[in-house]
């Protein structure tokens, strides 16, 4: 159903962007219409490809004229729909804004637009010897990552996106133009704008410039792996660590069902039992005593097996090892969707809550595993269904809902990285209770007409 | 001039708090008047003492029924005129909510109540090995911290006030309680309230509870001091250690006057030219390989004496020569009041920022030195006013506004980390512009009727 005034909205567009820069083509808007999520695919009217803040700033201005929503959309490697057009709307398609605009080196910032890549990023930041922290797996847009707040594997040392973010230059709904930050290291001038547009999910505005916070690639870096008979033990062992004060990088936990699911994908014969995989970066003499006393550590919790890998490729192995998974559950179960749980909760309550979904997982006679950024208190489960069969829609519906109460009863989150979009919705106002209203009330303060990816984060359709 | 309806308020206020924990006694008001700023004196009409949420919670209703300003206090430590009641109201002191309620050793948390300062919640923690990590100076309430996002020596490795927190109970201006975030270590559900209401300066609602971050004791710590022939020497230090990846734990920039301060008054012998104090935490091993390699570093950049301390005493000297720097101020300038400015740059823009402040205090000639957190960029000059004397207190205005202009011609902030108060208002709008009105917007939402201490942070009387 085309909109009734498509055409005059076309024509707007057209005094700003060159033809080639607007598509109502069928495969286009599909392509809009959906992320790497199991939630149902709406199509966009119009796509949108700007090139300048000035375009994106007209296209709010249209937006605002005619009352059409508008979804900004990066890669479109969301998780629970973000970038779905719920009521129709423009797609504001960032990739033609992908350009890394500075570097300063010794401010240790870059300014970039929003399409850049995690990836794009960090083979540009190698030539300073400089590395962008946040890895949250996917090679996503930064835009993307800023607007959902993502993290991932190295945030338990180097902080979420959000600690990353200096400034951002946004178009709000007016289409006026403002700047949330500087590029001062830190500030208590005003309202802290950055951090409340990080996470919005464009549903505050639209990001078109972003200075973010780089670091020195470490000069040394070792990795280890170590198996333990339960997720207790392994879980007790992080915090044992992080208490010994030893700056781990990364720490992940799979379970024995993710390490059969790795071995069979990778070939691999790593022992089937409950796995952390660790980073350490500093400098050699301190990596030396850390790796040694993290060795103390583990085995005081019953590691069976640990092995440290110190060169770049044996490292580079266990990591992929790590990172395959998703494609490992995906290749065991061809025709299945994946749905990701991702809840956070104090480290305390961890252990159990990897308990509490193995046994639920079991119960409701799901396929699955469960990996966890376990220094955040962060794990998903990973369930794959068929879409086709209603039963177990429901059942891994089911289970997503057990998962997140159970977290919100423990002081935790309903998403700990993946942001609401469409699917944590439902659980706002019981994680936020009276903060709910507050949220709501800046969100009609700064989109009363609620055209900025309506029916997403807070605000449902 | 007594409140027309005072009586009536007092009854109300009598009500829900002990006769004992409201005052209207004129020294008791004179006390809540003023913080350590230069800023004027002005009283408050009441001031109570309240020891729960719920009494919050009620006095906030009566500030909404009876239209009466609220504002918070904590220590009075204040450099802005934070807790001056510009339109006189009811001052709220959380001097009896002073309570650090649980220790969560596991989780890396502390929760306490508003009232606690800096150095009775480290004497607590220590039982457990931890420590916080945020040090300003000035032994602050943690709810003055939160209100001010305020940081100091250590934030170059462990970040600001807002870093830390994790979740804040906060009475809104109708009374409502809420929660703005949880335990979880990291979250991406709703919008970002904890980075909002952290340095809202008390216009945004009262702080009664706060979960804040907290770390392990480092196993080690070793100091050091490094003089310099000229400031830009000892900041391109800076950036080398930064960008060598060093994780150094505090690094602090005293010039030439300040060190001739410190020397008279701790009656030490150290060079008189710009100086680094330096700390760095971490295992033994690692620290020795750091120290090293600094030591390296800053002789590269003529670094003309440098000198380690690892023991505690030598290093807690150290440190003590750093922290007297105010006192020394003081006590070499009787009967005057201090000015201390407060901006923060990229870190590039710091050396050329810290040479046009001794020119600019040499041009009006003002007494004053400067010292820096050059880590983060964020520079203080401090100036000894007499202010009876009317040129030097428009001196040092104007020095003051010279020191801001600088800063923001050059992508930085008018505060680094004390906040807006009263003091930094003039510049809030040239700071950030069109992102001004965003705040506004906020500001009017949730306090529409601008009775949390109004006059402070981004509004204006």
């Amino acid at each position: 159903m085309a909109l009734a005034n498509q055409e005059t909205i076309l024509d707007s567009l057209k005094e700003h962007l060159t033809a080639e820069q607007i598509s109502v083509n069928e495969t286009i808007k599909e392509l809009h219409g959906q992320d790497e999520s199991y939630h149902q695919m709406k199509l966009p009217d119009i796509v949108v490809f700007p090139e300048t803040t000035e375009q994106v700033s007209a296209i709010m201005k249209i937006s605002a004229q005619y009352k059409i929503p508008v979804i900004p959309f990066g890669l479109g490697s969301s998780l629970e729909g973000h970038v779905i057009p719920q009521s129709g709307g423009i797609t504001i398609d960032f990739s033609l804004m992908n350009n890394v605009l500075d570097v300063y080196e010794e401010d240790f910032l870059v300014r970039v637009q929003p399409g850049v890549t995690r990836t794009q990023l960090n083979k540009e930041l190698k030539k300073y010897g400089l590395f962008f922290t946040v890895d949250p797996g996917a090679d996503a847009t930064l835009g993307g990552m800023v607007a959902t707040n993502a993290s991932g594997t190295t945030t338990v040392r180097y902080g979420v996106m959000r600690d990353q973010v200096r400034d951002l230059e946004v178009v709000l709904a007016d289409g006026t133009v403002i700047h949330t930050g500087s590029k001062a290291a830190k500030s208590s001038s005003g309202l802290h704008l950055n951090g409340l547009f990080v996470g919005s999910e464009g549903t505050l505005g639209c990001f078109t410039e972003m200075t973010l916070r780089v670091y020195g690639i470490p000069e040394f870096i070792t990795a280890a792996r170590a198996s333990f008979e339960t997720v207790k033990d392994a879980v007790e062992a992080v915090v044992s660590i992080l208490q010994a004060g030893i700056p781990i990088a990364r720490v992940e936990l799979l379970d024995e069902e993710s390490m059969r699911q790795v071995n069979k994908y990778n070939d691999t014969a790593y022992l089937e039992k409950p796995t952390l995989f660790l980073e350490f970066h500093g400098n050699e003499a301190g990596l030396q005593q850390d790796v040694e006393f993290t060795q103390e550590i583990v085995q005081g919790h019953g590691c069976t097996e640990v092995a440290f890998e110190t060169d770049t490729a044996a490292r580079n192995r266990l990591w992929e090892a790590r990172h395959t998974l998703a494609y490992a559950y995906i290749h065991a179960h061809p025709g299945k969707k994946m749905m990701v749980t991702d809840v956070c909760l104090p480290i305390s309550e961890l252990a159990g809550a990897v308990e509490h979904a193995r046994e639920n997982l079991l119960e409701l006679g799901l396929p699955g595993g469960v990996l966890g950024h376990v220094g955040d208190g962060n794990y998903h489960a990973l369930i794959m269904i068929d879409m086709n069969n209603q039963e177990e829609v429901e059942k891994s519906q089911e289970f997503n809902e057990r998962i997140v109460l159970y977290a919100l009863e423990r002081g935790g989150t309903c998403t700990g990285e993946h942001g609401v979009g469409i699917g944590k919705q439902k659980y706002q106002r019981q994680e936020h209770g009276g903060a709910f209203d507050v949220m709501e009330k800046i969100k009609v303060a700064l989109d009363p007409a609620n055209l900025l990816n309506p029916g997403k984060n807070i605000k449902g359709e």
